[in-house]
């Protein structure tokens, strides 16, 4: 059993959770159930920006070609789905995370394509036409959101170091392409906030050194550096799905750190941020994993240490609407989202929701709990175990908490906030109908438990496997109601 | 422990929980709070009728009495607040109950009133005006909804026999005004339906019988009879509140079989309906028993054994927008209500739904207990607990219930489903916030448990004091998905 | 001027314009867009099914292969989507028309496909795994939608006889698929209704000749007949648009007596339903005609008159979501629907509402003016005009119209409820913003002009070109208020 | 015909019409329709501030007295409703400007009430009672609502210079509850912004010059000073509702310059904010002129002229819930509201709204029109014209319009957006039907109409006898869409 004495100590916790999450193809936005997904979360989580693969692809259709009467091939923007998209985010109170790709079809130098939807992820045929339309598109969003465009990040393509993203993972076609699109960028208004190179870790720690040498050769006005975040093993998929086991902390943290590093001795960008434009556990939407309250406690302690190195991290993603590896066939498949088809949470979701909790000044922060204490001195914390033994934990509470208070906990665990099992135990059915629904909804929700401390100075926490608690220790409300009496009841 | 045999066992349950719902004075209807807590309650548990007092009250304001240039008092009818409150149903999916009264001031013999409200509770000072108003409310209700309004059950006022709803209790007056009022009823069309005499339990037997025998004397067209249902002692309220004992269920129950008898022996009204359009554990809205795990354990009772005597039952209230006694001053107050301020479900509302949930053929209906099986062999239970001591019971399976299973029990106890005691852990906050409001409706669902049963034939189900469980068991379902393998995440 | 005298007049009218609307196809029903324009549409034209393209396309992605590990090919089905997507029909209060079809990529014999969304045109490579398609389709609609199944119309492709729709027009071959899957369908169950053969009229006569005596002579079980109905003179696209001449009425009129009586005098299916699946003026997505008051004033002679024939006509379609001929690049550009984006009502959107309100009795329907009087006595009436000179009538009113009565007339012109003129003096905006949303929907309501008749016998109507007035004459509701003196104002 | 030189004109105008809205006592702010008209009326209108009576009257029943076990008299508030008020108004993107009153009864010190509601005006029994009163409210306030409840303005009591609102207008019993109060206050926190004396316009230069002069004397920190402003000339009532008529403009006015003179006079607070915490035409909510289309004329003209004086004017009211008077018989009867029941926007709604659209620098404000334009060269302008006769002006350009311009009017009159009318001729009828709300609401639509101005140099204008018009001119939205082509339709 461990002790943490409350009286005395702090910690450093720098919360970033909320700045971002991300999302299947921008072009899904369209989609009723994705807006749905969406608002239940930002109702509860309300991060700030949103970043998804596909604003150039083809279902978002902007690029257009066509012969002009003299034979001329000419270009026409349409902007009636990016607005839609763009119009969905501004009243859901979110904004883009601007990632630039993939490449249309009429624009791609070749055939190449990854996804079920077919992203096309080779180099422009022509960089002064891809110019033009990323000139265009920023200077119609420019034009139609006003000022605050130029606040929202914007990064390069997705991943160029992996070959399934960006053709034969050509470095030089890939800085190439960046220098010619941040100079475009910063030509309509240098105010606009722009980074790369978005890879994930393959090879990742070459990539980002060479990107920021080159940066640095041509003088880039760098604003930030994105990289990605994936801590399992690879492995096969079987079947639809694939099962993959998690790395050790410590091992995927040193990346980061790493990372951080290298952007910190360039002498131009020392102490820029370092954006973390993709997070999860495992990196494909096939891992029933995702949906799991391993996932959730794992999570936890992502999210206790990220912020030490990075400004922005986000989740990917925050629904399960999402067709990379096609449409899934049924409720729980291991997609990405924290929240799961018909607005059913993940353990995951909560894991998101204890942290937006965590207000105040940090007391603690380990590799098991995370705790806060805000201005009327009452403590917040999340306790999370990703292993496979009980964890318990004594913790002596400061001065400032003292007479009648309640400790409140809210709990997943095996047993409670998670609707996998109870879907798994129903058989696993495939199309929900509405009183599956609502018991999976009820299934998703937290065990609540209150205690009354009188006058304790030591509250005991325990915290079982694959387990995230949220708790909360704070002065009673005084009852101002002269006739109500509980213990009468 | 208890065992009960599945493969044999046979029972009568006739499940009447959601004919009728009680509710607050009908001007309260006008309140958005109300009705979003119908909407809710609606939503999942879709009663048919929804009765309540004050359809003539002045703040529905229809009956108005003027001089005119000749010095005449003339009457005028104002349907806004009344079409105002029925639209309102409607939209709800809901259709009035009518209970006729109290009585507006300008029509009153006297200045007697009851309630916060201030219910006139006298005689008309002229029966021809009642008359008159009571034809021109239905003919209004009639043009303005067509038909389906012949349907609606209709009743002569609230709980004569008690001098706080009738000036002396005066039953020769009370049943003159019965006579006339269904007379007139009958006279715009005989289709109506119309009952009495809506009294409470205080010398019930006497009022029933000659309530009998006068309509049968003046042979009356009565089409029900209806009465109220309270099931505690009497105390005196302290502070603000009160806090009641329940009486014994076997003695309750009994004044509703000898109410069934009275009636069925009379040659005219032999078999008619009897409706208890008032039923509850406490009879009044400052009883914080209303709120307990107790009182969900103990109207489950109730309702398995309702339908026994009567085709008709109806809870009182739906929510605890309610001024009997006044506004109340918190959240949790001893109010009528199945949810409280703000959609927070308590306890007796799951009550409910979990009876909703009891579709198909009955076998067992016991006073712990009542399990019916649907068309494809699933199980449905409620299991129910209002004493101190646990209690277990063994359930032996029926063939039909065989390879892999799911057990599905939804839990309600001190520790789930208990809003109650979270707020007073809390201290009993007096005004909530949103994440308090929150808080609480995480805390007021039941405990889901999903268990997989490997053929096996017995299952226990243990039940805590004050609690509730909803219990389901029926074949998993035949996942189909070919990739899909819980045991590999 | 022409006199009608509506003293004596009768008419038949067959209003069965609500039995079905139009749809772009099917996967986009996922789209939000859509589903608030079909919301807009339903609740005020309440449409009892939809018929849209696509149930088998691939962004439904219902069917899919795989090789098993013994490499042998298998089928799976994936209702993920099709699930989604009824489930939304049904909260709209509506039902699909279901149009089999088109074939999956890996179902398909061959490469051709129709439409910018890429649907494959070719008949199934293996018969078999097309009836098995049909099967697993329509029993896990039966399982989850109940018997209401049974009643949706099933209809096999789409227009077969053109060569974009169906490779080579092969005749023989669609009898075959039509064969073989109205034998699947009954199959399960006697009770679905079928029917094609879909055709549009290109040749449709020889078609449906063949189709007719084919069916006979297999003696299938048909339930009704299918064709399509477009009424414009075909125009090649300039630019991103096509502007095409309406046909004359009678003419194309003649088309469809000419179906109906080869239909007639077959032994066998004689009197059997024919429905017209698909109607409209144009039938290319890209004919700002469709936005036009001319077209709300010549579809309200298509309606006047289809009820003859047919016994359902489904108008195409009910909204601007629409992808055949790709995005659309503004508001305005041509499309199909009833509704634009934005929920902008277009002027033919106000011919279904005047015509919804045609109810009780025809007493007049002639080439440009319906009008039918209801249980009280009002008349209701529709008066259209789309050639190019004013039209005035006299009404002479029918006895029971006496004392005071109005005359209420809902009006669209080229000035009112025109807001593609709007949009159009305003420079047609691309991109709208709130406020010109707004305005346009201000725009698109019809003018409403009531006028106090007393004790007039007759009524002068105008209708200026390309233009609409619904007009209602009835009684004055008889005020009641006894302070109310407008003209004291 | 006037010609108005935009080229050349230059005015004041001082839009303050959106700083504050009258609203029917709070303890109505309960009510679902009274939600939904405001709702109506923010979405549209965004007011800042919401003012109405009955903050403290009973039927928000924040006062309670009790006895408690020896017989001493306590006080306990109750702020349930309060909280569920504001909590509304939150929601509603409004807050409220703090009328403190009526008196509630356990705390009068007479029996004196006014209105249908039985408002108490009569002193405190106890003034320190009233002082805690109004300090625990605030605080309340404080605690749930934060720092911004210091910027909502506070009035102290209504029109104590009417003796229906004041018992015996006792002038300096109300200096005295003023200084009692506003010193109450500001020693909770200083910053809270406190005026008074919230006169009409009866006596009231007598009433203003004392109250500054008592203000001074007791050196009371005053934040603003408020009074009403009605302007038709008194008329007794005939059945429910009286006739009006109109004063002249200057006169009215005059009383306003006086007011702001009195204030500026004073040395201590020269150039204090002059709020009018009430204004509309008529001051009673029987007067049927508040539904016409006169009254937006009349309105239109006093918004006009307003800002000159005063820093705030609060139109009394938003909308028809309200209880003065009793509960409104019918749809239309006089009400204050700027809605009608069930959302039908009312002529002077749209006065409101036509202003909302005045951006820009102020080129023109006479009493007839206003004219502004914005940074991108659009003018927008009221027309306005509640005199007998038609008004006709011509307006020259400004240089800046050249090219392809728009001319947008929007129009309301006796034969557009006046829902008055169309009720009236279908026959007043008094409860109204889904269709009948329909067609109201379409009625009450102003008439849109555009025209294209190709380099015209001058516009000419007609606006009716009791009219308003919105219009705007500014050069047509450069269409992109290279296949497009409206000549061609």
């Amino acid at each position: 059993m461990e002790t943490i004495d409350l009286k005395t100590s702090q910690a450093t916790f720098n919360n970033q959770a909320f700045q971002c999450i991300g999302t299947g193809r921008l072009g899904l936005a369209l989609h009723q159930e994705y807006q749905q997904e969406l608002a239940f979360v930002q109702r509860q989580l309300q991060f700030k920006y949103i970043r998804g693969h596909g604003l150039f692809a083809d279902d978002v259709g902007i690029y257009h070609e066509y012969q002009d009467d003299h034979g001329q091939t000419q270009v026409e923007y349409n902007f009636t789905y990016l607005d839609r998209i763009m119009d969905g985010y501004q009243r859901q109170g979110i904004s883009p995370f601007l990632e630039l790709g993939f490449m249309p079809k009429q624009l791609a130098s070749g055939d190449q394509t990854t996804f079920y939807w077919q992203a096309n992820v080779t180099p422009p045929k022509d960089p002064q036409r891809w110019v033009a339309l990323v000139q265009a598109t920023l200077r119609h969003l420019l034009d139609r959101y006003g000022q605050q465009v130029l606040s929202w990040p914007i990064e390069v393509w997705n991943e160029p170091n992996l070959t399934n993203f960006w053709q034969d993972t050509d470095m030089a076609k890939y800085f190439e392409l960046f220098k010619l699109t941040i100079q475009a960028i910063k030509q309509i208004d240098p105010r606009f906030r722009v980074g790369g190179p978005a890879i994930c870790g393959v090879d990742d720690e070459r990539w980002l050194r060479e990107f920021v040498t080159f940066c640095e050769r041509e003088a880039l006005p760098v604003d930030f550096f994105t990289r990605h975040f994936y801590t399992v093993n690879p492995v096969p998929v079987e079947g639809h799905y694939r099962y993959p086991s998690l790395r050790q902390l410590d091992e995927s943290f040193h990346e980061l750190e790493v990372s951080r590093r290298i952007i910190d001795q360039s002498s131009r960008y020392h102490g820029l941020p370092m954006y973390i434009s993709e997070f999860s556990s495992s990196y494909s939407p096939d891992a029933p994993l995702h949906d799991t309250v391993k996932n959730a406690a794992y999570v936890a302690a992502l999210l206790a240490r990220l912020g030490a190195t990075s400004q922005l991290y986000s989740y990917w993603t925050f629904g399960d609407v999402f067709e990379e590896k096609g449409i899934p066939f049924q409720e729980f498949h291991g997609g990405f989202g924290l929240v799961a088809f018909h607005n059913i949470p993940k353990p995951t979701f909560w894991t998101f929701k204890f942290f937006k909790q965590l207000v105040g000044d940090c007391l603690v922060n380990t590799d098991h709990c995370v705790i806060t204490q805000d201005a009327r001195g009452t403590l917040h914390g999340v306790a999370f175990n990703y292993g496979d033994t009980d964890r318990a934990m004594t913790l002596q509470l400061p001065e400032t908490l003292t007479g009648q208070c309640y400790l409140l906990q809210q709990r997943l665990d095996d047993d409670h906030a998670n609707p996998l099992k109870t879907w798994h135990v129903l058989g696993e059915p495939q199309s929900l109908d509405e009183r599956q629904i609502e018991l999976l909804r009820d299934a998703a929700v937290p065990e609540t438990v209150t205690t009354t401390l009188s006058d304790q100075r030591t509250v005991e926490l325990h915290v079982a496997p694959n387990a995230v608690t949220y708790f909360e220790i704070g002065q009673q409300a005084q009852a101002h109601d002269r006739g109500y009496d509980y213990r009468k009841i």
